[in-house]
């Protein structure tokens, strides 16, 4: 019953993946922004397989279609519904598995919890449903880029046992991340990570990997303690991405091996505000953020459909041998940066207005109380 | 605006570090539980400080109280309020703090956003809050037990570099937890751990540390897609604890590394039900709870308060040095265990709940459709 | 940023009057129930304008379209979406009243509210908006209907000063309530109704008119006190309706002059269960639902848009007259019945999903506590 | 699972009446603003009993305590906990209802819900549960009236059949209203009201009554559509007060009968702002403030508990005979009048955030486009 993220700016995503089509509904955006369909294709571009011979051969030419919300090319303030129609579905490519529940996969928990299941494809688990997320999160992205000048960017980090060199990614565009086809912007990370993706995609494997992500000109003050601090929101909302299995903050799991002394990020003057000479705190402290770049990581395991032949059972516990016959991806780092760009955003978007709300509400009080 | 946690099984926490007290409103418990204060404060005593020599010398006494929601030592299924009155206050400790905000602390980040701060302690960031959430996960977990004999341990999987020995844990008791001051079930690497945590005490540094947790007898079906995800609601819940710097569940940030063929658990019949050979998934996949133990990790940070001098700079921008002289743990990975207990049990309630409701209401639409 | 109702069975509707469509997405409908459109079309039919003499000549024959959510003709327990294109536009009737702000209509608080609005029909604040809760009203009350056997029936009581004979409802079905136009089951008053909504539609004015309904084999338990109380959740539903000015439960109004010995509603046996043998509580006490009927009223002020001409003043304050060109209702009560059904549909299906999840896990902790 | 209330100002009340006490977390606060218990307790004072010979002789002299929140004086915009023993218990006074469920009270409906229920008074049902409310609203009050200037008056208007002149109430203070006993501001209204309680409650009977109430300085653009017009938000609210059975705004069910051409508020310049002529939509039009003040009347019923004996069955069905000897309120009107401010107050307090949330992201945004 969980299909909605957010609170004052909170998204509503739909659809299965081998249903009439995808959509979300955006409630809570502010009215009086500009806003046409290519301010969120382009990010729906980035995200859509058969981008190159790193994906899914599937070519999905997913458009996206404004349905509500906007008039003229301006946001109404009121729910923005987005459809995105199915396509180039060949449900006969998973009639094999019907009776065999993929390793890994979701086939066998959405059967457990709700005593059906969409009969093909991975139904509201496929990375289908991501498409939703990936156009509200260009419409966040918007909201955050003209009130606050925010900048998100994500890039891959690390394919297999293959990392880029430690970067903090300040200087980062999306169009130096879309250099190459792995979207790690260290060019010779980027040719081996790509040869790694290649030789599991031809033994018909798959294989994990890490995408880092930079959020540059957040004001400090933004998130909700105790329970909705920032890092909390952002953990939730990267954790519910597909094939994900980790998420750090700044300094993250190495900093449980660090002291004290050298992990406090100590204060000094910045452009006239306080900032931090280091940045362990990823941005945050207190669950709310202090100003420095937000920095985080998220982990993607190797996607679960492969071509590969495995042993496992079917639903009557009978031994089976599945192997998938669909176009699959080998490794799902590249095509989830646009996502992991999109839920930040979302995070983002609810957070700057719930500040906002206080912010102006304090200015009313203090008009009065001075 | 958001000290609450929870859906159907609600948590609302109050308090500030040196104010009359903190509390608790646990609204959604079942009806009919037998719960008398000590079912609560067995997790509360493990929580304090002043338990040992590896903890800050505070002495807090903190006793539990049920205010309301109870009668004759049973739940009436109504709002059980929860106070532990706040003792040992030396605010003067905090005094030569007030204008510096101490370096990888909420103080700047609360003022940012406030515009007021609590003046000693760390108000609502500091340790205190989190026995609103012992109590309530006490509650949560005495309901999970009962209606489910779900179980949940934490225990400390890592100081520092020093890492305890790969376990699923799937026996461990609390017992078996607490033999060791530092709540590392293998007793070589306890003394080791205690060692490193003594050291940094004397040296008037901190040190970070690794929590691990499994949560067993989980039935499949728990976690609701897309956006609730049950590894995106442990990530929420455990990312919300002061301290905090990632989360991994199942294979982790090492399944990035990994290839599909090896990390696919498969199934295979166990006790008449479909289970998997392995566990990477972390008992969870497409976000719903598999019948596998549930299996995670939290990285926590070395403390930011430190007895040893740290150049920084005040409010206003003026070079300061600041020596905390309050008394402060060395490392808050062994008090962390109960609080992952707690903000796991809070989950899987909230989850528990969603689903029963989803049960019960096919089995009615069951009756009538057959 | 609240285009959203419900919790458990949650819904979100989108859509002004004059762009591509309206729709909804209604998240936690229970899994496996049949559901084709015809299940909804049925409802939609009846809240459509252009039905009768009564209303708008507007002809809108809205057709919904399952987009999402189904697969076979069963629900899959995810998010189902539903679209209703516009048709039959005609903004151009709009236009003179861009500048000049509708009596007692939404433009001047769209517009003081957002800083725009959408420049023709009422946006959001269109009746076309009650589509998605109709469309999605009817999901809900086949899921009552299932599980419980629950039948929910409105009818129009009042027109003007025009009361039909007082009744409890017990026995009305729709079928009943539609023989007249004005859907008033007596069928003298439904005339002289009629006459008088004609009388008005002639006139260029418009009439007020008052629904009732009832809601039956709703079982004790529903409703979750204190502030979701069954009766707030239906006077919150309710008072959502566009146009609405009032609402009672059981005794209402009247209530308020009477005695408590009066008043009251003694207990008897009733077919082996506690019932009442009067039901001035409406159906529920102490915020929950006792058993007996669940009875309530619905007042609806006259339609704000009418074609008399109103002397009246422009946004920028300079005087104006105004005579609405578009086709508009006379009256909306007849066309407010399936609405008030549906909303009160969404009620209980709320609260049934949230108490069925208390009975089931009351059920899990007795098998283990006895 | 629902003791809480609001989004962004969220309270969330706890305890039966007779437990240790009730108590109040309020969420959401501004920081900054002044509080100490005396800007609660003048609100609590006129909840109580005991205050004049129309209500109950239990003297509860109920005394607020602040318990977290605030430092010297100011919020700090963390969660404000509020405490209110319980004194004065005389739980014997219930021992014979024990068995016996009383007619139109809560007794038989928690019994049903929760299959337990507190032994005496009426637990959560009790009117002991809106000192919670009424603590939280004076808050709430506070904020409104220095951010806004907001003024909220309700009176009682009608008891039984005696109806108060009809007036706007635009002056009205609450000394004003508090000049008589029953809290109606006309003089001689009051006294003939007086009369028809103390007869009522010399023949152990009660007696029903409706409070009206105005809101004043409540700015053009606070509520949330669709689904949480303000309208509906109040209808919530003032539902959720125990003994309530109606709701109406501006016109009410009176609007019913009228015509569209009168019913029409006609746009005109007031104060260099559009005002309106006459007020029949009470301040809220497209479920959005206009800036005229907000008008509505709650219906309260006669009080279920009365000494008068009553023919009723117990739990197992046997006939019993029930005459309550409990000291208990004869007409709840009086009393109710600030909990019928107390929810106005968090209703709006609600709404205004969430506007100051919009208003400065549109300033954000305009700064940025221009």
């Amino acid at each position: 019953m969980s299909s909605s993220f957010g609170k004052l700016f909170r998204v509503s995503t739909y659809g299965e993946s081998h249903c009439p089509g995808v959509g979300v509904v955006v409630d809570g955006c502010l009215p009086g922004m500009s806003l046409t369909e290519p301010d969120i294709q382009c990010q729906l571009d980035r995200r859509r397989p058969g981008q190159s011979a790193l994906s899914t051969d599937r070519q999905e030419s997913d458009r996206v279609a404004i349905q509500s919300g906007t008039e003229r090319g301006l946001t109404l303030g009121t729910p923005i519904s987005l459809f995105v129609p199915n396509k180039d579905q060949r449900p006969g490519d998973y009639k094999s598995m019907a009776d065999v529940p993929r390793p890994s996969h979701a086939d066998f928990t959405y059967q457990s919890k709700y005593g059906i299941r969409a009969s093909s494809g991975g139904g509201r688990a496929s990375a289908r449903e991501t498409i939703g997320r990936v156009c509200a999160g260009a419409i966040a992205e918007k909201m955050l880029k003209t009130a606050l000048g925010i900048n998100i960017v994500a890039w891959v980090s690390q394919v297999g046992q293959i990392k880029a060199p430690e970067t903090e990614g300040l200087n980062l565009t999306r169009a130096m991340v879309d250099t190459s086809m792995i979207r790690c912007p260290d060019t010779d990370t980027a040719k081996a990570m790509e040869a790694l993706v290649l030789k599991a995609k031809e033994e018909k494997d798959s294989i994990g990997g890490v995408v880092s992500c930079v959020c540059t000109n957040v004001p400090a003050g933004l998130g909700e303690p105790v329970f909705d601090k920032l890092e909390a929101l952002l953990a939730h909302a990267m954790l519910s991405i597909p094939a994900t299995k980790g998420f750090e903050i700044g300094s993250g799991f190495a900093g449980a091996q660090m002291r004290g002394s050298v992990h406090n990020d100590p204060f000094v003057v910045k452009d006239g505000r306080l900032g931090t000479t280091t940045n362990f705190s990823g941005g945050i402290q207190g669950g709310i953020s202090n100003g420095e770049p937000i920095m985080f990581r998220v982990a993607f395991k190797p996607p679960a459909t492969i071509g590969l032949a495995q042993e496992t059972v079917d639903f009557q516990g009978r031994q089976a041998t599945l192997a998938a016959k669909g176009r699959h991806d080998p490794c799902v780092a590249a095509r989830a940066v646009p996502i992991v760009e999109s839920m930040a955003a979302l995070v983002l978007a609810d957070v700057m207005l719930q500040q906002q709300a206080r912010l102006a509400g304090m200015a009313l009080m203090n008009q009065t109380q001075l």
